[in-house]
């Protein structure tokens, strides 16, 4: 732990009083040491993901510190849920101006205190210091898998069925009504769209049940099509998805319904969802997957021979997807 | 990877240009997947550490970029090395402003790969984004360690002696050059000094090689007076440094050999050092271990019973050590 802190935010206070109880695990020594202990699993390997949020960049200076702490650690747990793996515990760099309250930092630490229950995971370490820039949370999360059973991104083959959990464009749903568009929806829609946005959930049980059944799989966070581009570009293969089969909540269907409508789903990001694809022969499997961790997933295309990312519409055209950011397109 | 980066930096190129070579070991994939994979070495368990360093905070604007990168790492490193641990390899979190140029950007990742090639690690991911503030980087090292033998803070006993390696003071007095003090300092010297602020050189081989003597340690980055009070707390002894006896190099010596410089080498932190307790009984396995690994190593104190730090004048006297920013004092 670093000096700077120590000046200017009582770190070793913040340690020992916010952080030293969320290190559950006895190789944490309730961070009374330099480094985290961990004993790995019989037959497992350990996975390793890396995620940072910027406040002003990945979340906004209103949102919930809690919320902003469980977000912080779910788009890293969800990376883990895409590949199959469990979670076992974080690392957390916290960069803190100065002009972040004791408040912020109590409802921050009982979020994270919430969902390490809620996912059976522990703090094993971190560093807090203090920056003259914005709030900024890195997390390092770590995971163990059944050895030679991870679900790469390049797995997908000709003939593979595209599969996608829960529903698609939420997150940006929410954003936009956090900055004061959507203004006609109903306070429930916005209150369920905003929520998709700052909480984010990991679809743990269903990754960890398409273990030996999708063929290649990841979470959207670029957004649909982007992510299932980066798929079709390390499989080398095509990647065709139905623009209409793509699943959308009854709150986002208020907000609109237009074909305009479904590609801004489809291009938004922050889902979190779990794009993945699956043999045709499995397509049972992957059904009753879903069925037996109650989650929502939905075919929504196809895997051919050939390059690139394609969304139909819904007489077989190629619907024009372009927009500024996604370097794929 | 997020959205923000890829639409202000190039995220895509950035990586596969600059980092995907870095992700040198086969788990990583060069970064073309989510996560990364780590096959636990039998009859070891994994170690964990997390640091950040913020710019304009923990290193300068003005520090070469290769440099910074290092001392990223090696920060991280060094926190290893104290525990016994060996490296394996690191997750990267960078939070670049727009104003970072591609060749800041080169030259810090040339610095990452020449330190893996020096310490036999790779990158295991990472998360590039954009900030509206200050250059950060937060490294999360990864480690292994034969079961049972990392060495605790915690486990100091009255009748140990009390040992660090190296000089103490230096990375302080390279930092006062930099800021352009010391100005009388021939250029030799100068650059001895500014080289140990930027680049730490972590104590692997000499941490590795007190498994089963020492009985506790740490790096010292907070101050060698203060990290000794680390583990005099957690081990629940009072520690007994000799000021005569701390190692200081020839370079800061020609800066001042008062006893008021004495006390600020060893409150001033930044040494990445290894500080250390060993029962008296075990001095020449201590020794002996410092010549194996061609690794300075200086006696400097004893453990007793009793509780915090103290630091003694030639006489036996008791030297006050107050200095603000220490939570220890």
């Amino acid at each position: 732990m670093t000096n700077s802190s120590s000046e200017r935010l009582g770190e070793f206070e913040l340690i020992a009083k916010l952080f030293a109880p969320l290190a559950t695990s006895a190789g944490a020594f309730g961070l009374t040491d330099d480094i985290a202990l961990l004993t790995p699993r019989a037959g497992h390997d350990i996975v390793l993901k890396a995620d940072a949020i910027v406040e002003g960049v990945h979340f906004r200076s209103s949102d919930p510190a809690d919320r902003v702490a469980k977000k912080a650690l779910r788009v890293n747990l969800s990376d883990l849920a895409a590949k199959g793996a469990e979670p076992i515990g974080y690392l957390l760099t916290l960069n803190l101006p100065n002009s972040t309250g004791m408040t912020w930092l109590e409802d921050f630490a009982r979020g994270l205190g919430e969902d390490q229950k809620a996912y059976v995971i522990s703090l094993f370490g971190g560093d807090t210091t203090s920056t003259p820039g914005p709030l900024t949370i890195a997390i390092g999360a770590i995971g163990a898998i059944p050895s030679g059973t991870m679900i790469r991104r390049s797995g997908a083959k000709p003939g593979d069925l595209v599969f996608v959990s829960g529903t698609i464009g939420d997150a940006a749903g929410g954003l936009a009504v956090l900055k004061g568009n959507h203004g006609g929806l109903p306070l429930r829609e916005k209150e369920a769209l905003v929520r998709r946005y700052q909480l984010p959930e990991p679809r743990l049980a269903l990754g960890q049940a398409l273990r030996g059944i999708a063929s290649a799989s990841l979470d959207v966070s670029d957004g649909l099509v982007a992510d299932l581009g980066h798929i079709a570009d390390v499989s080398h293969v095509r990647v065709a998805i139905e623009a209409l089969r793509i699943p959308r909540s009854d709150a986002l269907k208020a907000v609109g319904d237009s074909p305009k409508d479904i590609v801004s789903a489809a291009t938004a990001g922050d889902d979190y969802e779990i794009a993945f694809t699956a043999p045709a022969a499995k397509r049972d499997r992957v059904l009753e997957a879903a069925a037996r961790t109650s989650t929502p997933v939905t075919e929504i295309g196809r895997v051919t021979a050939g390059t690139g990312i394609t969304l139909l519409g819904a007489a077989g055209e190629e619907i024009p997807v372009a927009r500024a950011g996604y370097q794929h397109f």
